[in-house]
């Protein structure tokens, strides 16, 4: 039934990098460093970005695809450790619909000199709009950018 | 490790009223309503409250056992589709600690001339203080006092 039907999941990526949890971590705090990664398609033109990154603060990041539709992500952060662990509840919109709403955990663990990051996404798929393999493809874009960015950081100027 | 220990947990609860979709949900949405029933112990004091109900709006259920410690319930509303479905995230802190952060989904549903109401907690506990049967018993009993509050509603002035 449109209006109350919710489907529940979860899903757990794992992702492991060569920089400290501290550098993982800023890639989440930083507004400046997040907008560089945190979008799961290139094709996508971010029209607003903005984050508030402490308990109770909010982010916003709506992009468009040239010819189709908005994708607005709003959220709020519910836990902060530095370093260590993030956690934010967030809903997902397509064009006018609310189509999910998740809690997001990322916990930020050293090993050796490099990072351990485990995301959880806890999700309530909303009217059918169920499609959590495409959700997992999307986070995954997205972190692979970030590690992209992290070596960005890395990289020494030429 | 204290500062990014996580444990995540699902619980689904289902309940079952005499009376209709919308009188169950303004028992939620009410903020006077819900003052009556939402603490899950009759020797809570309730030192702060405060409920802004639509999506973003937040809510604030600070609660003190004498001699004891101070639960905070700090939640913010994501998804409200009127007499039909409620989802909001919240944190509960016990003293100055954050011991878990949530995503609940409640969803009403007509059954004949009455309602079955399905509330689902999807849950990340914090730091080990994983205890989901004491936050079973919690929304449980918590429910108990939805229904005794319906009941006093439903009851003709004597």
């Amino acid at each position: 039934m449109i209006g109350s039907a919710t489907e529940h999941a979860t899903f757990v990526i794992e992702w492991r990098f060569t920089v400290a949890p501290a550098k993982v971590f800023s890639s989440w705090s930083s507004a400046e460093a997040k907008k560089r990664w945190f979008s799961c398609d290139d094709a996508m033109v971010a029209t607003e970005f903005s984050l508030d990154f402490r308990p109770g603060g909010r982010e916003v990041n709506r992009v468009s695809i040239p010819g189709g539709e908005v994708h607005m992500f709003q959220g709020v952060y519910l836990d902060i450790v530095a370093d260590r662990r993030i956690i934010y509840a967030y809903d997902m919109h397509l064009g006018d619909k609310r189509i999910s709403a998740s809690l997001a955990t990322v916990v930020f663990e050293a090993e050796g000199s490099g990072t351990k990051m485990v995301f959880t996404e806890q999700i309530a798929f909303l009217d059918g709009y169920n499609d959590r393999a495409e959700r997992i493809r999307g986070t995954e874009v997205g972190l692979d950018k970030l590690v992209l960015s992290l070596q960005e950081v890395n990289t020494p100027p030429q």
